[in-house]
């Protein structure tokens, strides 16, 4: 099945919005064995969508279509592609008494406005798609020949919601039995140079075989990705797992997760095993580390709190660094982050402790202490560790590869094998 | 100028890069005044590239590439273009010197990889563009009837560069004396809902004249973007000044800021005219006001920082939060918010304190105390103001509207017009 994707949106072509949805579009098509072949994007007016939709329809069996549903005059997608397959609009009356239930209930106070009756508008012939996540009916249009068109919201909450609950199903259903896949899996590691991550990947003897490996460097570390191509699914899953097992043998404990694991999820399941709380003392990363952490539902079992120690005066007064190591040693020290980290799982009265304390920039490094030195320290149930790190990147960079470096020392204190 | 923008790589198509190349070269363009009319990503095979092109060529004038130019086997960009304008390839010499050059001043001890010299393969008859920031050059390549296509990396930091040193001076020059242009700004909002935005915007009288005014709800709150099209430069400016000015004359102090303006930069900007220090005591947000406050270069000589009182113990013994009130209460509540801030901006002793506490779910609501439920709180010099929002959206997005409406509540009451 060839499908090609295309985002509507003047915002989209304008570069004020990232476009995100197509990104989660392809790697949820590729889970399910289905390859995006091209994508487009153009503007809001009718002309353009139906001439991206009417060319992507000649290379491909399917186009899935994301924006142009709301209930403004912008939101042509559904009456432009309805005239590309030849088709009138009509009113769909059950969505319209459903949409005009939820507007009472939410707003007793006022009448629905006219203009959302655009959205009960459906093409001749279609079949809509639910919406558990908005006000929006999704479309799915087929012609003659069997090629179609699945017209999605463009928010991406209603977007994903409606891919999962009956766009990806119906696409299931009509591949049917397939004979060929893609598969794919990543492997998350952190804390390991690319170059060192290739050179112990050229130890595996005899490679991956026919498997293609991609390093994905990134903010949180690098990345590898395992792909096998053009299989029956049951060998596709085989080799996959088999050249993951290798890659899994010369990393060891550098990997941290699989997929899109987040290193926070990870190191909060850890701790959950151990029934250890933990706390944050931040300084450079300003609450970044906190904010990561209590991002996962659930943390709260997990995580007590912090104390974000921007300023010294903060680092004595709540976190009880003695003011002598301040002035003897700098706020970006070895001492300064131990007692960071002692002071917080005190105060906080805690099992665990991490630390961050170091010169984001773009101002403020010195030669001894330039933009990227970072120290970072655990302090687990008394049993203090620090470690210095030299970053690159931008002050987001810098902030966002300290928060990561300090949960990935907090795994590597609790997993079973240690520092390997 | 009709210009088209093909973004290449198997890695974008594949979901596994957002692509934020395509949003910053629109940007770019729409500031000279060009605009762009589609977008295609493509994969990385010749044939895909070579037709995604030539298909933008035929709608457009000039088309802008990014990506494939590296030194491996998956960077066919310059032969997939080169075939399409029935040019060869022709080995630079000058850049491959330059390239050998630049190698062997940085890894002395290592002989340049052949696959390198790739890099210096240009098509017949093309100009480089010169990157400053990486080894691979851009192209830009013409055909007889003036139809372009300029080749830029994919490496957002050298397309960038080579964007802003080179490609938009040359497309500047071949616009020559625009005489029609498109200009933009936008207005950014915040605390007021979008229906009550559109029904000030109603009271303008005679509306904002023909320049067109978009409403982009986003989680910071509405920005207003306001367009003008196809007229003089000079007329262009002025009508969209004047369309500003009325829209500023209705939403007042609710417009926060303009263009990418942050409303974290807007506060610490006030808060610093005042001499004024701040805190925070964060909850629900675990961090992420302290994070978003600290995110912007030289914030340290506003902000002092905070506690991350996650828990109720952290609450009670870092913020003083009397255990009576948290048992009459709950943690979620009026009183509680006021402690909060309250004891941020004694403990911390700094003028001015924003305190945050809500049910951010999925889990943890109630029929009296829903997710999305969240109190504010600012004590400002002693004098505390509270605030309860009902906020929507999933734990990422109540959390950002949290932080964002506590900074709004600082902001307003710095503003010298108060809370109008």
């Amino acid at each position: 099945m060839r499908i090609e994707v295309v985002t509507i949106g003047d915002e989209l072509l304008l570069g004020f919005t990232i476009d995100t949805n197509a990104a989660h579009l392809a790697r949820q098509l590729a889970a399910v064995g289905v390859e995006i072949i091209r994508r487009t994007t153009c503007g809001d007016t009718a002309e353009s969508i139906a001439a991206a939709v009417g060319e992507a329809l000649e290379r491909a069996d399917g186009v899935i279509t994301t924006g142009g549903l709301g209930p403004t005059s912008d939101d042509l997608t559904k009456p432009a592609i309805a005239a590309l397959f030849g088709r009138g609009m009509t009113l769909d009356e059950e969505h319209l008494a459903w949409m005009r239930d939820r507007w009472a209930t939410r707003w007793p106070e006022r009448p629905m406005p006219e203009a959302n009756v655009q959205q009960a508008m459906v093409p001749e012939g279609a079949r809509k798609l639910e919406n558990r996540h908005g006000s929006a009916p999704g479309i799915f249009l087929e012609d003659a020949r069997g090629r179609w068109v699945a017209m999605l919201p463009g928010v991406p909450r209603e977007m994903r919601g409606m891919l999962g609950d009956t766009l990806l199903p119906l696409i299931r259903e009509r591949l049917g039995d397939v004979d060929r896949v893609v598969r794919s899996t990543t492997l998350r590691t952190t804390g390991v140079a690319e170059s060192l991550v290739a050179d112990r990947i050229e130890t595996i003897e005899g490679g991956v075989g026919d498997v293609s490996l991609a390093y994905l460097p990134n903010v949180d570390g690098v990345d590898l990705r395992l792909t096998v191509r053009d299989l029956p699914p049951r060998e596709a899953d085989a080799r996959l797992a088999a050249a993951a097992e290798r890659v899994r043998g010369v990393m060891g404990a550098a990997i941290y997760g699989e997929g899109e694991d987040d290193l926070a999820a990870v190191v909060l399941e850890a701790c959950r095993a151990r029934g250890l709380m933990l706390a944050v003392a931040e300084s450079c990363t300003g609450g970044m580390l906190g904010a990561r952490l209590t991002a996962i539902p659930g943390s709260s079992d997990v995580v007590c709190g912090g104390v974000i120690a921007y300023a010294d005066a903060v680092k004595r007064s709540l976190l009880d660094v003695p003011e002598a190591l301040l002035l003897a040693h700098g706020a970006v020290s070895e001492p300064v982050v131990r007692a960071m980290a002692t002071g917080a799982r005190a105060r906080l009265d805690v099992g665990a402790a991490l630390a961050i304390t170091g010169v984001a920039g773009p101002g403020g490094g010195t030669a001894a202490k330039p933009v990227g030195a970072v120290w970072i320290a655990l302090d687990l149930e008394g049993r203090v560790e620090a470690r210095a790190l030299r970053l690159w990147g931008d002050r987001d960079e810098v902030r966002r590869r300290s928060a990561q470096a300090a949960l990935e020392l907090l795994r590597r204190a609790l997993s079973p094998g240690g520092n390997s």
